[in-house]
């Protein structure tokens, strides 16, 4: 592979190509997608900075002139994550092609499914400030458009964003729970009404207390994750939560 | 301090006391205690066995035979937290002696406000098995029994209350967002929607972009945490979440 003279790899002199492939210059954008590709095939614990430049074939200096350190990394990975949910319905309900309560829970259904590949990264982004996240920032404006189709008001239209974005983040977590979850060993007349709620949800969703089908189709799943438990609460709560659209 | 002849610190012969009371001996509900209160005093970040255990005055080794490690040390406070929040008003309720919605309401504002205290749980419990968590599940058990009296349908009980519980949890990581937040810079016609949803919400609580109040009552802040924005939202959502009782 040739290296080009403009790249910051070579003008740094710092390039590593031993055998590897230099997939992007260190540009933020770069990096953003080089970090979600170790964040994918590596897992969080895995995601450093010296990672991220080993992917990119740079030395970890050369980053560091694009990002501060791990914290903006990730913030930048977030931003970059957040590009996944899909919007594209948003934008069609506010074009009037289709009902916004039907494109509102698409969108809610693909930002639930793109963060429960990325729940390391719900605990900052709740409390990561929107400014120079430009993906996220055109997330907002989408769904802010719909409901403002919608007829919801003014001012109630952030607090129901925030709202359905509180919920879809507790959401993503509970995917990963494992199928016993609910499983309590509690004597005969011990937590009645939790015993009869859960052994009527089991009933409902047609697994045994253990969390495995009672037939042989083999374990039971989430769509998303393991936890069998976790789709229904996730539909029950998201038709509450667009009450009114 | 003079040592009871039968506390496992004296029986193992480990005891430190030079200087440090034992506030409790070495079981499984003392270490749960010394936990919470390590993580109080000192943070997640300095939860360790080795802290637990100084907290106790035991030799790290005394703990060992009662919590397996970390993770069941965090099972362990995770049930201890749960046990902070408040019941009694979900038991008045199926007593009939207040609404159902009134309680259920005031039950969902005392789980946000104690896991806004521990945000570093919240990852964990989403997917922790609640057998032995005896707080975990007694809480369970009001709530249900509280649905019931409202008349959800019993398929219908812990689905919501897992939706109740991601809810909660999401909005508990927004307490601890700064109030620049929702400060973007976007040039004039850019985010429309948006920035005028922003803009309402702001004029809403009263503060300026940058969260800072208009007036000379100092920074703005939620009622919980640093967050400004916060509380609409988690007020909203959970209106509709309690849509039917």
């Amino acid at each position: 592979m040739r290296e080009e003279p403009d790249s910051p790899a070579a003008a740094s002199g710092t390039g590593r190509r031993r055998g590897r492939p230099r997939h992007q210059a260190a540009t933020r954008e770069g990096i953003a997608t080089a970090a979600l590709e170790v964040a994918r095939s590596h897992g969080y614990e895995r995601l450093t900075m010296a990672a991220v430049a080993r992917r990119l074939g740079v030395a970890p200096s050369a980053l560091y002139n694009h990002v501060t350190g791990k914290a903006d990394l990730l913030a930048l990975l977030q931003d970059e994550v957040m590009g996944e949910v899909e919007v594209d319905g948003l934008r069609a309900a506010v074009a009037g092609e289709v009902p916004v309560r039907e494109a509102v829970r698409d969108w809610a259904h693909s930002y639930r499914r793109v963060f429960a590949g990325h729940t390391p990264l719900i605990p900052m982004i709740a409390t990561l400030p929107i400014a120079g996240a430009e993906q996220t920032q055109r997330m907002y404006d989408a769904v802010a458009a719909a409901l403002g189709t919608a007829g919801v008001a003014e001012t109630e239209v952030l607090p129901r964003i925030i709202a359905l974005e509180s919920f879809i983040y507790g959401s993503a977590f509970d995917v990963h729970a494992p199928a016993h979850l609910f499983e309590v060993a509690a004597a005969p007349g011990e937590l009645p009404a939790f015993q009869a709620a859960a052994a009527a949800c089991r009933r409902d969703i047609g697994i045994g207390i253990d969390g495995s089908h009672a037939t042989d189709e083999g374990p039971a799943v989430g769509t998303l994750g393991v936890n069998p438990y976790a789709d229904d609460p996730f539909e029950t709560g998201l038709e509450l939560l667009l009450a009114g659209l």
